[in-house]
């Protein structure tokens, strides 16, 4: 069987000094199953050209705007990716789909549960992808938890605890010379809560991901920690799963020394898996008696979902963001063949977050922060 | 300068199937600050005889009840370690400050706020001391956390996050041959919360001792887990400490495959300090910028409580459970000299747990169970 | 400034199924500092054709053997990658340089010591870079500790201990079915020593990479633990290194459980660094006191070398073996646009495994194979 | 069954600044096994009766010299244990044997391997316990990792790492206040080779308890690293085990950093076990799939030795050096109570380290001194 030639994408977003950017365009291409011929780097034009430079993009397919790049590029492109801030995501990903191309979006969807519920129903209407960079849905170990909880390993869920600490917010970096760019700290471009909409959301996917689970109820306390930061930095909820499962989400960028740390445990009736981004290779199954099992991605006992997820199909060689991304991207080629060949299902690419995800992470968001407002009432999540 | 001679100590209950009565009975005698001459090892007196002779002590000095132990060993005796199920820690407590000794009891303090209280002013009143074994305030890298704290090292306190996660209630041990022997099933004997009492009153008091704060209000969630038990095995909760900071309590016993798991991280301004039981022999406090400290047990480098709490003053010889009890039991005996010297503070043991700080775990319990019965709304915490 | 065009590239070897070619592909590109453009891919001419596709390249420029290539592209390419079995690595790289064109070269160098030297001095002669893929040297890590080691942060050294475990030989591959294409199994292709070739070469150089040192004097034992082996599968050995520190280096394939776990540890007068591949993120340094410090990589606190070895410059976001690989790449073409430039030092990448370090390790392996021969005989390694 | 009495000890050496001697005391008491009843706690008459003092000997049964104890003693004793300097070992342990007492000795046996032998024929000839204080074989987890080897866990042994790294004369101790008393620094009261004995002796005997073999042949080399050192502190070298397996011995005082760092490592054909000091309670087994299980300390699942050597019979509850010591004691008593029911065999106590074991010891510290001096020649050890 020869490799299928890549698929076309664009690139809205990612010029300096964007962090993400350049992880979407390495992953993208890893595994050449898309090319990045034409882009929308930034905003701004002689950094967006610079950038389009950088990535190769010939010069005139580098675009200032959406409705440039739609109109010169009809029908030489099969897919965008979109990593703007995410205030633009909405219109961007509108247009795109109504350009009749597949979309993978940074995630949040975007800053409002109603446009994201739009955004999901005219991806359905028009069958095309539209699918979410939750990027821990690509970590093989992360995906070899889902599997074993699924597979009842752990028993019946009692208890999911996840966290996701990160340290970016620590400092004051509203002083800093970059404030300016940093349009996480506006909350009319980052949306109604910093912290939920950045990496709360991510927590949120990933315990739903691993239990297997919808979240269906919530009580929190979002708050902002920094004394005159305009955004929040801050969460801590109760919450309850599909089925009785309860548990306990943290989220917060203004943990001093927390570098990016986010894990999930999930306990169950006969024992429990653990899983942490800092030792993202390994996965800790722990039963009854005081034994625990930790696998390790390559190993020929994983999952097929989780195996498909390592290039490098041995122990000891492991991957990171970039690997975990491309998976993501090459699932998201998987079901765009799915589609062209008419299957309108997800099964070809069962572990890709999609806009369906993307709405229950808004409504959580807005669940939350309702529940804050009213001093942690439970709230339940509305379903996506 | 010669040892003094070990002061005269007797225990109440212990006996086997306690878990935590040798551990009291090895940590007193270690250092030989205490020496073990009589007792009540167990209500039941057959069982008592066989203990108190497994512990050395005449025949004689083992006895029934209470009264028969104060009349007899009335000038004989400087303290009681009690170690009874938690309905009967009032009772035992009271009559031995009646009778003028000094008590070391196994927390928690009883199951009643206002009978806490009621002791801790006895003892108050008779110039006695009244300790409790939160044993996790004896480790060395504990004391070295607080130390740290309280100097400054991590700036101002923004979040604690606190966890007792165990697994002795994983499985449904009310099944078992042993249920009836075990009170902690029996919500008369093991108080209003199991979960909070057992466990929560140590997560809480982790959590304090470390942060330097008092824990002021609290939104919590208290449950049952397994179907069908009659007493609480998870609880979960927000609070606020003095001062401001947020955090998270998690307590449970009801964890497959968490081995007596309790943590507590503590995130200031300027850098963050982690403590692991599982890995108690070190400390790791970590700054803004990608560098973390890691400081073992037995370091020159340790405060002066951390170092008088390790006897092999080495790094890499390290010890455990038997030793943390046994600086709680050298920092009690202290504290009787001070007593006996006339110093009525309690400067000779900064760091022992007493009776204050049993009724703060009381008074943490009965607010956290009216928060939960008001489906999570926020309560204050009342002052000792 | 506008980035560089990439460089134009020809991988020799590296199709299904290599391991290590689909590395050395997604590397070379991933900075876009090369583009792959042509390949011989296979000696499988069918194999080839299938690979050369699945890379994107054209089937005009998919080649069967070397002559053909170097006759088809004069003029069309800047360098070659080579990642074909140890036994042909001199004639396609002694091809390659004699073409004019910059080499990077799948460790070992080659299998015989002079013809590493003759290979070294004809990149020189002509001024062309040949480097090598020691990987490890491509670690953010690794490159901090080598610096932090040069800098006298753990004073004057006096021990390194360095070791590789695998368990690729511990079951007996012999028997399976694709015992005929494991080409390491047969010592005339994989050379006169595969546990050195393979994997004692990569613990050497690392040894001597992050310690600043060479190695002068070895007593070892080399030997084939699996009974009917055809080569040798484990080798361990005391070292001196070059100002008289002293050494052990442990290599084997046939460790059972042993995940590709490479790792040093370097001690010097007042301190130490521990590295090792399977917590890869991570660097530690001890003191004299029981205090350890760990960096991470994306710390602002590292070194240029180390810091420019990251491309998600964030701690907590780490990279893995594809990323190490692209380092290398980047510094083999920085290392070729000094060349251009008419610098002919190799101060562009100090950190670049080049021929010299090659020779040093075919010296390496013929000392520990003339000791181990010697019955352990303490043996001079030759100079590069 | 009610609890047996005491046995009545008397302790040798062990007075401040003693680190060993406390931990002696302690360990032989925990239990309840022994009572010490009398000392000759130092050469130091003033300093030997205050540390009498503070052990709660009374005055009248600390003595100044081995003939005095002995005379007046006589039937008032069961045992002894000597913790004095290694010159001492010897005399007293002949002279306690001699009047017929049970010897539980800190190794190293002595300082002499025919004076070892002499010792344990005397032992044998008298029908008496002479023990060892090897200390890492008390660890639960090394007592399961000896009992899974030898159930055939990980198949047949192949390869077996051992380590025992510390940082103890990382420093020039030989300059400080306290030089004069540090007996270890002068050679001749701590014997041929300081590293070798104190603490070469324990990795020896540690790879030969876990793997359940001797130690047939070496090839060391043996340094002192630190300039104008008198005594040896670095060793390292390859072994050979009865039976064939191989190995390496790295052993040193002079590493910075480290921290009493002892592991090992067993490989077999289908698996490998670790076990490593700072992570004392988990033993570590790998298969050759990727995974690997972990015991913990206190599970039911462990052999029955195991279990037996911890008193807290639950996970995440675990002790440290104390208690392992206790454990030997623990041991040393069993096999007391087997001797005096006619038991000549040593079943009652299979992993308590005895005489033999010492003399295996002696001849492993002879071997590697002669293969250091012979420039690493292969010595075969000669047999206990």
């Amino acid at each position: 069987m020869s490799a299928p030639a890549p698929m076309r994408m664009a690139m809205i977003g990612g010029a300096a000094p964007s962090m993400i950017g350049p992880v979407h365009r390495i992953a993208a291409t890893m595994d050449r199953r898309f090319e990045l011929l034409a882009a929308i780097p930034s905003r701004d034009v002689a950094r967006g050209r610079e950038a389009g430079a950088g990535w190769g993009i010939p010069e005139g397919r580098v675009y200032a705007d959406m409705a440039a790049l739609l109109a010169a590029e009809r029908g030489r492109l099969d897919a965008v990716a979109i990593c703007t801030p995410n205030d633009s995501h909405y219109a961007y990903t509108k247009a795109a789909l109504e350009a009749g191309l597949h979309v993978m979006l940074d995630k949040p969807l975007c800053n409002d549960p109603r446009e994201g519920a739009e955004l999901a129903q005219l991806a359905h209407d028009k069958g095309l992808v539209l699918a979410l960079t939750h990027a821990y849905a690509g970590y093989p170990m992360v995906r070899e938890a889902r599997s074993r909880v699924a597979a009842g390993e752990i028993g019946d869920i009692r208890i999911v605890l996840v966290e996701y600490l990160g340290s970016g917010l620590a400092k004051r970096v509203e002083d800093g010379p970059d404030a300016a760019r940093r349009w996480r700290l506006r909350p009319e471009i980052s949306g109604p809560s910093l912290v939920l909409g950045d990496i709360g959301t991510h927590a949120h996917h990933l315990a739903c991901f691993v239990s297997g689970r919808r979240m269906t109820q919530v009580s929190a306390e979002v708050r902002t920690l920094m004394p005159g930061r305009a955004v929040h930095d801050y969460a801590q909820m109760r919450f309850r799963l599909d089925g009785g499962a309860t548990g306990t989400l943290i989220a917060t960028q203004a943990a001093a020394g927390a570098q990016n740390d986010i894990s999930v445990r999930v306990f169950g009736t006969i024992g429990s898996v653990a899983w942490r981004h800092s030792a993202r290779d390994y996965l800790t199954i722990a039963g009854l008696d005081g034994e625990s099992r930790t696998i390790e991605a390559g190993s020929p006992l994983l999952c097929a979902s989780a195996l498909r997820a390592s290039r490098i199909k041995r122990t000891g060689h492991t991957e990171g963001l970039h690997e975990a991304f491309a998976n993501l991207y090459a699932d998201f080629a998987d079901l765009i063949v799915a589609r062209r060949n008419g299957d309108l299902s997800d099964a070809a690419a069962a572990d890709l977050p999609l806009a369906r995800d993307g709405v229950e992470g808004l409504n959580f968001v807005a669940a939350a922060l309702e529940s804050s407002a009213a001093a942690g009432k439970t709230v339940d999540i509305a379903i996506a």
